[in-house]
């Protein structure tokens, strides 16, 4: 589409490109789970990340994904996907509320909640400063969506070496982390021993606790974390890192540190 | 806190704040409707926002607000605020998923659906290329959480000469734009004729959503916006404004420009 720009007090019409952001709906065995506005694309990375960070998978694993409006196997076409388990995952309790929300009525009893359900991340992989520092620019030079907006957020998995095993982009941060983890449930690559998550943006609780469920050992984002967050990644024993631009960072959490409390 | 920091390849402690983050469940006439993640302040204007903003209301006033645990008025101790029409409020739908969500499967049936809900803006008031471009920098020298913690959205409404109504921050964005209808409801200033919506950030579906519910005029953010927002603003009739920055700015959508296709 042709915008106009007003820069340096003069207007202009120059070409943009806009992102795209449409409606999922996330079934679990045909049972309405969640909808999430995403970016389409990896839809069924996004379900199925999304079913398992939520706990709604249990143990059992996912034997396919497809569009519900047809049942193709083709992505992209369509907004509704159904996760399938043969109908071995417990059904999921109706919830309201954001998809991503804690049950609890404070922090600390979502962070008991998700301690009882992941137990805590046993994993002391050295990460090197300058592998935690390089990866945004890592990230960014693999961000073919961004490139074309400058609107998108991006997830990414990496290892102690800084090597990507993943990058994914989507409108919502909390989206392309799902698209991550999904992406690592169908490789068979969860927990993710030795790797970390690289976010665009802050580090919010939501994230820790996707993080928390793949198993992560640190989490390093662009911006700031939130107090909850640091809690949480304290409890889990997850390594949190924010502000990884141009080769600085903070660490907030150290891996290992914290525990029960 | 203490935080550890590498700046230049070298290791420091620095002291840190981050944002507060906790849940907090809306209460519509004690109707459980949204559990949102918040920064806590301004809880009553976020519960009240948050209904008007999702059509909760109806055309009913709110007669209360008032947090659950222990019925007191005091802001900022509880996680539970109900809002209160004395039974006058539809029953809310119970709804699964993002409490943002469309309902809709498409981003169009999401629009038609705001658009028999909320009809068009009808609003031509001028703003000034000049007060657009100079929006962000007022609000940020209004951002006292931003100011101490760095990672912290707001939202703010302003005039066509640029003066500020309100600003709010808080850890989501949606909740800042929520805590700013809050506030436009309890001071009885809505629909907000004549005023523009700031905020930080990008301008998604559900943040052109909460404007067209408050009745502004303009949108003005920092980021882009998404291709579904600029539809949708374009059906509203709001002006859509994004990259407001440095004096800088995209305009992508004009007031008063599309209307029903």
């Amino acid at each position: 589409m042709l915008i106009s720009r007003y820069e340096h007090e003069r207007l202009t019409r120059v070409p943009d490109e806009l992102i795209v952001e449409e409606p999922l709906e996330i079934r679990l065995d045909n049972h309405l789970v969640a909808t999430t506005m995403r970016t389409p694309g990896e839809d069924f990375e996004l379900a199925i990340g999304f079913c398992f960070s939520e706990g709604l998978l249990g143990d059992v694993p996912v034997t396919g994904s497809r569009y519900c409006a047809t049942g193709s196997a083709v992505e992209g076409e369509f907004n509704v996907v159904d996760v399938e388990t043969g109908g071995r995952a417990p059904p999921p309790t109706p919830r309201l509320g954001l998809a991503t929300s804690s049950c609890g009525l404070c922090g600390s009893e979502a962070i008991d909640r998700l301690s009882r359900r992941w137990g805590r991340v046993v994993d002391a992989s050295p990460f090197d400063p300058g592998v935690i520092t390089a990866i945004a620019r890592r990230v960014r030079s693999q961000q073919t969506l961004f490139d074309v907006t400058g609107g998108v957020h991006a997830a990414a998995a990496f290892d102690t070496g800084g090597e990507l095993l993943a990058v994914r982009e989507d409108i919502g941060r909390h989206n392309a982390v799902d698209k991550i983890l999904g992406s690592l449930v169908q490789g068979g690559r969860l927990p993710a021993g030795g790797c970390g998550l690289y976010v665009s943006g802050r580090s919010s609780f939501e994230i820790v606790q996707k993080a928390w469920a793949g198993g992560f050992a640190v989490i390093v984002s662009v911006s700031a974390p939130s107090a909850l967050a640091a809690q949480t990644a304290r409890r889990a024993g997850i390594g949190l890192y924010g502000f990884a631009r141009d080769g600085d960072v903070n660490l907030y959490v150290e891996q290992g540190s914290g525990g029960r409390p």
